[in-house]
C-alpha cells in the first residue's frame, strides 16, 4: 500500500509528517512545553488511527517541539475540565485523566515502532509516553521527573507503565520524592537507550535506528511487538503456542521466504531497500 | 493530628522515636547483628499499627543498632520454637516463617515512605526488609547475602520480594550460590538507590531524602504508594479506572486545591512548612 | 546416590561428560556454530531426564563446541521440518518451533543450578537457552542478537524468556532492530552474570561458581529454584504459604540439622566436602 495514498488527519497542537515510511509526530506547543491538552490526546490518537494499518509506516517518532518533549498535562484545561458542568453521570476529571491511559496504552501498543527523542522537560505525562516506546534516545541534560505527588495529586495513569520500564524499586522512589533524572541516569535505569551529547548527535542516533528497523520485516515486526506487549498477561503455554503458529505461518508467507532467499542469496531483503 | 496525640508501643528490642513526623525504628539487637525473633516481628507490627492511620507521620527510617542492619532470623529462637511443644495443630516453625513474610509484605505496604538505612551486615531476612523499602541508602562496605541455602534452608518468606526488587536473573544467582554482594554491587543490581561511604553521608542523603518526601502531599503520596503496589496485582484496566477515581477525588480535594494554588503562586505547598 | 550408578544417553549432536557431580553438556555442531535441530533438542532432553532425578548432580554447565554457543535454530532442519508430509492435522513447522519453547522452559524449571558459558554467536534460540541459566558468564567478545525478524521471522518461543531476563523496555529495543550486544553490554542488561576477557578467566570464574554452588544444600538449592521460578505464577500469600512448608520440612530434615550443626561447629557441611 502505497503510503501517499491515505491522508493524514489535520491538526492544531500536533505536527505530522510522513517521510520514508516514517511518521514524524511532533507535539507542539512549545510556549507551553508541549504540555498535553484533550485536543492533543484526540490529534494524536487520530494519527494513530491514520497510519495504524499501512504496513509501509514502519515507525513513528515521537517529539516536542522547541527543546522540551513534554511537561505533562496542562493544568488550565484540567480547570477547564474540572469547571465543566457535569451533565449526566460522567466526572469530567475522571474522563480528562481515564483517557491519558488511555492513549498511553495504546502508544505502547502501536503495531509500528516507536522511537522517542526525548529532550529538556520529560515530566508526568510525558515520562509516561516516553515509558511506553520501543526506541528512547535521550538528551544527556533531558529532566525526567514525576513531580505529581508535590502537587497534592498521584501520577496516576502513568503508575503501571513506568513499573513496567524500570521497575517497581526505582519507580517507588521517584514517585514518592518527585527525584529528576537526566539522561544518563535515566539510561541507568532502563528508562531510555540511548544518550546523547547535542541534538546533531541524536538526530544521528535516530538515522542510525531506522535503518536498523527497515531491516527488519514489517509484518515480522507487528507480530513480534504484539507477543512481546502479552508476555505476562497471557499464561505461558498459552503465549508459546500463539507464538508457534505465528511462527509457521511466517515461514510460509511472503517475508519469511523472502528472508531465507536473501539469505541464502547473501543479499538485503526486499523490504530494507528503501535505505 | 498531632503526632504527639498518639503513644507508641513499649519494647524491648527495637527502639523507636518519632520527630518531625518520621518514625526513626531501630533494630535492637546488637549483639546478635539485630537477628530477628518473633519477640521482634511482634514489636516492629505494633510499631507501624501505631503509625499506620496517622497522615502526620510521613517516613519510617529503618536503621539496626551498632552497625549492622540485620543478620537475618534468630537460630536459637528458631530452634525454641521447634522445641515448643505442638499443641492442636499448629506447627510452630511454619507459624514462625510465615510470620515474617506477613511483615514484610507489611512493611512493603506501609502507608508511609519507608527508607532503610543498611550498613553492615543485610543478611537473610534483613535483605527481604531492605528489599522492600521505598528508598534504600547502603554503605559501601555492607554486606548483601542470603545464606540461607548453605545452611540446608530455603530463603523461603523473602523469595518473592527480592525477585520483585532486582528480578529473576539476579535473585536465582544470589539464591543458588549464596554469593554476597557490596553496597555498589547492591545499587548496580538496583537492589538499593544510594551508595554512602561513611556515616555522615549516609545521615545526609537520608536528611535529603526526607526533604523531598516532605515536599510531596501526604495523602497524594499514600495513594501512590498503594497504586504502584497493585500494578502487576490488579487487571491493568481496572488499575487505571481506580487510578483515575483517585486523580479526580484528589484535585477536588484540600491537597490537590493547595498544591494548584501553591504552584500558580510559585510557593511551597503547606505541607513542605515542616522542613 | 552414586553418579556413575545410572548411564547418561548416548549422543550424536551434544557431548555429555559428568564430574564431580556436575554435567558438562556441550552443543556440537561446531560446523553449524551449534545451530539447533530437532535432534540436537531430543538429545538435550533425554540428557535433562537422565539426571533430574539425582540430587548428587548440582550443577549443569552449558557451552558450545568450536568458540560459539549457539546460532539459533538451523535453517537446513526447519526447511526440511517444512517439507515433511503433513500426515495429520499436526503442523510439522508448529511442532518443531513448540518443541524448542518447551525445552527452553524446562531448562529454565531444571532441578540442577545451571551454568552457561557464552562465548561467540549467542543468536535467537541461543539467547533463548542463555536466558534460562542461573549463572551466565559471557566472553566480552561474545555476540548477543535476535535476528529473526531480519529473516522475516518472529522470535516466538524466546520472547517470553527475553522478558523475564531483562525486562520489557530492553527486549523490545533489541527485538524489533535486531541490534547486537557484547559481553559487557549483555552484562549491563542484566543478561550475564559476569563477563571474562579469555578462555582461562572463563574456566576459573566457572570453578569459582561451582565451588559456591557445592557450598549450597543440593535439596534447599532445588527447593528455592522452583519457589523463584513460581513468583509471579502464583497468588502471592499462597506461594509463602507453600514457602513456608518447604522451610519448616527444611529445618527439620538432615540438611537443616547437618546445617545447623556445621554452624554451630563452625565447619563445612557435608555437602561442601565433594570441593
Amino acid at each position: 500500500m502505497n503510503p501517499t495514498l491515505f491522508r493524514l488527519p489535520g491538526c492544531s497542537q500536533i505536527a505530522l509528517e510522513l517521510a520514508d515510511g516514517v511518521l514524524h509526530l511532533t507535539l507542539n506547543r512549545p510556549a507551553q512545553r508541549n504540555a498535553m491538552t484533550q485536543t492533543m490526546l484526540g490529534e494524536i490518537d487520530a494519527a494513530l488511527d491514520a497510519v495504524a494499518p499501512h504496513e509501509t509506516v514502519r515507525a513513528i517518532v515521537l517529539r516536542g517541539a522547541g527543546g522540551h518533549f513534554c511537561a505533562g498535562g496542562d493544568i488550565r484545561d484540567m480547570q477547564a475540565a474540572q469547571d465543566a458542568p457535569v451533565a449526566g453521570a460522567a466526572d469530567p476529571l475522571f474522563a480528562l485523566n481515564r483517557a491519558f491511559g488511555r492513549l498511553v496504552a495504546r502508544v505502547d501498543a502501536a503495531p509500528q515502532v516507536v522511537i522517542a527523542c526525548l529532550e529538556g522537560a520529560v515530566m508526568g505525562g510525558g515520562l509516561g509516553l516516553a515509558c511506553v516506546s520501543d526506541i528512547a534516545i535521550a538528551d544527556r541534560a533531558a529532566r525526567f521527573a514525576m513531580p505529581e505527588t508535590g502537587l497534592g495529586l498521584p501520577p496516576a495513569q502513568i503508575a503501571p507503565f513506568v513499573v513496567a520500564r524500570i521497575g517497581l524499586a526505582q519507580a517507588r522512589r521517584l514517585v514518592l520524592t518527585g527525584a529528576a533524572l537526566d539522561g544518563a541516569e535515566a539510561a541507568r535505569l532502563g528508562l531510555v537507550h540511548f544518550v546523547t551529547d547535542e541534538p546533531e548527535a541524536m538526530a544521528e542516533r535516530l538515522r542510525e535506528q531506522l535503518t536498523r528497523v527497515r531491516r527488519c520485516a514489517p509484518r515480522a515486526n507487528r507480530v513480534s511487538k504484539d507477543l512481546l506487549l502479552k508476555v505476562g498477561a497471557m499464561e505461558r503455554d498459552a503465549l508459546l503456542d500463539q507464538a508457534a503458529r505465528s511462527f509457521a505461518e511466517a515461514v510460509r508467507g511472503d517475508e519469511g521466504r523472502e528472508g531465507a532467499r536473501a539469505f541464502l542469496e547473501r543479499r538485503l531483503p526486499s523490504w530494507a531497500a528503501a535505505d
